[in-house]
């Protein structure tokens, strides 16, 4: 949302959070895309242009359903994470760290082999990491130690990029910045996403940054409790949401299915 | 279950954990109240003779809403826990911990407060044990740099009780103790709690383990991979589970709203 927002000040943003039912990196592959479909039926009934998967684990087990039930566009974060990852290394050993669910999807390592076939891949799990941010610990000992204990054992791997493969993963980057050293490029998918958007919305003709002159919309949508919701969303975009609703997933799915 | 299944050997137990929508403990009391009269609905149409909300933060919300909807007797973790609590303590001192929900609705105060007018609360949410347990690390280095994070500084409060008001925390129980010295009692609701449906069975005149030849049946039932439940649900009970299967409980939702 904020590299999108970046890179096309002007584009209406309608962001949903399934707030009610996160975290989504521990759950099965069958309960991932029943929850992203009623995302993208949600998003879809608003009416969007473009819908975009900005979390790992839904993008890497949900895309090909979202692809097939949606006619308009959806992207996702896995491909143009892979894409960053195979323009930033240098020797071709790359490894990515996200939830429990998007390592075991292989997702990751497809991408990259498909673009780069020579590349080597090393694909870690995290579980903590996310508790850890949303718990705001990422400066903290606590940090360190996780971080350690993660991470600690691929620096000896010789890898020269490592991927983050989960959006509360740049959180942490000053951290694993700590523990891996400088020598190891850290990339998230975030840009790249926010450069598909961009390069989607001229394909389609809308959103075009050079012909809006009103003020973008972006209106924030939670399964639970704004409030909550507000807080940590705020530390991620660093800046104020100001239009928050609540509203039932699983009332509208009872509507539409 | 684990409490209620040594006290109750002979008795037939329905499990249901909703591990689709897991954790709670952050959610906000309207999410918690419906998830939990959903949990409840399925569990009264399977014909249960009292239903047990063995979850705190549920406990601590949707008590007083699944007692007005069921006709079955409820019983809850949060009430048999501050009579332990309250049992076990010298000083009048009692410290509670649970999630940042259980901690915010002030229930456990409440509840040893009516038992023990004269007592001392500190209160206190540890929002990180929840997913150390889950990840394994109850005897790791990083669970003991967090329980002293969040547990240093009541040392030094004069406490003589610590009830652990989370359904995970027992797990953490040796790691409390390194942490907190000899000298503080450490007790959760579970035994109280099981104590409480032994009294209701007796009352009800059901499920008496003295009139019961049959081997008792033990039916889990999960909202999301009974895989992933079965890995976790067995390093809490301690023994096999061999009984699961995955319900819906949307879709159980659709029909009886």
């Amino acid at each position: 949302m904020r590299e999108i927002t970046a890179k096309l000040p002007n584009a209406n943003i309608i962001y949903f959070g399934d707030t009610a039912r996160v975290p989504y990196g521990e759950k099965s592959p069958d309960t991932i895309v029943r929850y992203a479909l009623e995302s993208g039926t949600f998003l879809q009934e608003k009416g969007v242009d473009i819908i975009v998967i900005a979390c790992n684990t839904a993008s890497a087990f949900a895309i090909d359903a979202l692809r097939e039930r949606f006619s308009v566009p959806v992207l996702a974060v896995i491909e143009p994470g892979a894409k960053r990852a195979v323009e930033t290394t240098t020797d071709g050993h790359i490894a990515v760290i996200g939830t429990r669910g998007t390592i075991s999807s292989g997702v990751y390592e497809k991408a990259i082999i498909k673009l780069m076939p020579e590349a080597k891949v090393t694909a870690l799990a995290c579980p903590l990491f996310v508790p850890i941010v949303e718990e705001g610990f990422e400066s903290h000992a606590v940090a360190d130690l996780i971080v350690n204990e993660y991470l600690g054992s691929i620096k000896e791997k010789g890898i020269d990029t490592l991927l983050l493969g989960c959006t509360h993963y740049p959180l942490l980057k000053p951290m694993i910045k700590k523990v891996l050293g400088e020598k190891i490029a850290i990339v998230d998918s975030a840009g790249s996403c926010a450069e598909g958007v961009f390069e989607e919305c001229s394909r389609l003709n809308v959103s075009n940054p050079l012909e809006h002159h009103l003020p973008a919309v972006h209106q924030f949508y939670v399964s639970d409790d704004p409030v909550r919701f507000k807080v940590l969303g705020e530390r991620f975009l660093k800046h104020p949401i100001t239009s928050i609703e609540k509203v039932s997933l699983e009332a509208s799915l009872t509507l539409s299915y």
